[in-house]
């Protein structure tokens, strides 16, 4: 479990156990997840944040999947966080009607009318960071501002969005004019992500931003009655009582920067990408996998070494991406694949992998049982 | 045009003028194309290479659509080079008839019956790296053996794919063996987007390269016809006599790395990201744009600052990129914008990019004028 970390970067990870000539029976490059990792994940998390009296609010923008988030909300989540108005969509014609859209909207134009009608058919909440973001949902949603939820984003370190928690109040007043339904506070301590000692430092940190941001509400009336943090590397490491909500994404899947954390064990990455060995250059101890940036993405993280590892031939590092190849160098001593041979490869991070993908190919017991949609894929509006 | 680079990385591009209004007039992030930047990079590499006297076989793979693949036949190429099979039906399905899959191919399993099928349809070449891949591509063309072209990927030093020049005959044996028609050789000097210097010598490789593979197909008894070098910064380097034909992707939209590496002009850049400032923090002068990862792609040459950069807004850099968010640092004295304006982002490399859209919204003379589909996108198998 995350709230104990067993993980360190001395520690490979391993990959689901599955034969290689059952891998093969897949068209590679393709993305496998594994039911039995997966699902114990989902439990895992559930229950830590359930015994800590917080609610799970998971984002949904790492799986986009409806299959995955009914298995989130089945193991106790309350509701689903999603990125944009696009992944709201989704989820609501999927029939999840409690969605979050944990940004700072802008709907201006067109995109204004996408929000309404999904206010009009799920129970909605939606961030905001600026007056001018206050503005655009209201005029956005025109009646649908008396049962949509607003939330204020705050800056709690990561450097991206969210107002500074001394400018809370002036967003709610912005928003109270308009009449918008404001409910509470949100923040993303992003900087969990900058190393395995952050974490713990971030997490304090979006407590101190949280509960200033509240208090900036109560400064002007409003009552914060959900007070939302969130990330995996964050989740469990709350001070108790501090947040009401945790919205971790990765943590359904977990990743190589998972395991580097801390936040995932090493042998509870439930997804990789199976790649097919299509060269070998003996001489120059290389070889060439058919995945490459276009599923593999580029994101390397500083801890991390290359673009994704191989657990069954050593966990050797990808040194190498291109747009369909990944060139491994191999150490001595690292054993030499042969062309057509099929192997798993852990991504660094799984998010934008699995939005390369139109499908999962589910694997249980070592065998494949399902194959589910990608189905918010690409819904980046 | 390319040949006489004018481009330095103290150049900053400058993005397609089209009026903030209209760039808002379509949902945020979106990609945008440039007809005019476009049809003109198109002119010029055919023009180009046609005064060489080489033929011109882009590659598709960087805009995986069928309408620019037509603009690009119609100015000149003999046919389209792509990565996948995936891709060749796609274009084959679009109704082009001279493909080359330049990749070494394994294509075990459904795969092969794929391939056979695309050479059934369609004047293929397919690329092959080893005996196992001859094998294989054999196994899969059946009797489409004897109407489908192989060529031999040789390594010119780009570290990823192509056996070694001196084992080039040992391959060819093999694929006779098998039957199937060699008819060249290949490489990719994917080494000349090391930095603005390495083009020449990477282009040098090339021809080095692929003259000593020709030589030992000779050794076989075999003509290397086709005598296949390229990527954009090195398309134009070649020495005279040296190639066939040329295979460049990226010149038809253009983008930061290669207007760094002096491939483009500044003022030529095709495709943008356009994105909606979503966030501004005035007392940390940073704001943030609705296009991150997801969009943007995280690639990030090591002569490049950043993960794009906004003309209109000085040309700053996206220092940090989440899935969906672009935050910039401004400088000192740059300006800081508005929440709710919309800016084009010049992406870094612009092939994983379009990977990541369904479609592109194609701007002629500052307006918006058509959607086209990225009719291959996610066609990595």
């Amino acid at each position: 479990m995350a709230e104990a970390p067993i993980a360190s970067m001395k520690v490979a990870p391993t990959a689901p156990a599955v034969d290689a000539d059952v891998l093969a029976s897949i068209e590679t490059p393709y993305l496998m997840v594994d039911l039995g990792r997966m699902d114990a994940a989902i439990a895992d998390m559930a229950g830590s944040l359930a015994a800590r009296g917080v609610a799970l609010r998971p984002h949904a923008k790492t799986h986009k999947s409806l299959e995955v988030a009914r298995r989130q909300l089945a193991a106790g989540a309350v509701g689903l966080t999603v990125a944009t108005i696009g992944e709201a969509e989704v989820f609501a014609d999927g029939g999840f009607d409690d969605l979050f859209i944990a940004y700072p909207l802008v709907p201006i134009g067109t995109k204004g009318a996408r929000l309404r009608a999904v206010a009009e058919r799920a129970r909605l909440s939606v961030g905001i960071d600026s007056p001018t973001g206050a503005e655009a949902v209201a005029d956005a949603l025109g009646p649908a501002v008396d049962t949509t939820s607003v939330l204020i984003e705050v800056d709690s370190g990561g450097r991206r969005s969210g107002t500074a928690p001394g400018d809370v109040a002036a967003v709610a007043k912005a928003a109270a004019r308009r009449g918008l339904r404001v409910v509470g506070v949100f923040t993303h301590g992003g900087h969990g992500y900058e190393g395995p000692e952050a974490k713990a430092a971030a997490a304090a940190d979006e407590v101190r931003a949280l509960t200033e941001a509240a208090a900036g509400l109560s400064s002007v009336g409003i009552e914060a009655r959900v007070v939302s943090a969130g990330s995996t590397p964050t989740a469990l490491m709350s001070a108790r009582g501090a947040v009401t909500e945790e919205r971790p994404g990765t943590y359904v899947f977990g990743d190589r920067q998972q395991v580097a954390l801390g936040s995932i064990r090493p042998d509870a990455v439930a997804a990789a990408v199976v790649a097919m060995v299509v060269s070998v250059n003996r001489a120059q101890r290389r070889f060439v996998v058919d995945a490459g940036a276009k599923t593999l993405s580029k994101d390397v993280a500083p801890y991390l070494a290359g673009h994704g590892e191989i657990p069954t031939l050593g966990g050797q590092p990808i040194a190498r991406l291109s747009d369909h190849h990944g060139a491994v160098d191999v150490a001595s001593g690292d054993p030499m694949p042969e062309v057509g041979q099929v192997v798993a490869v852990l991504p660094n991070h799984i998010c934008p992998v699995v939005n390369l993908f139109d499908s999962f190919s589910v694997f249980t017991d070592g065998q494949p049982t399902a194959t589910w949609r990608v189905d918010a894929r690409g819904r980046n509006s």
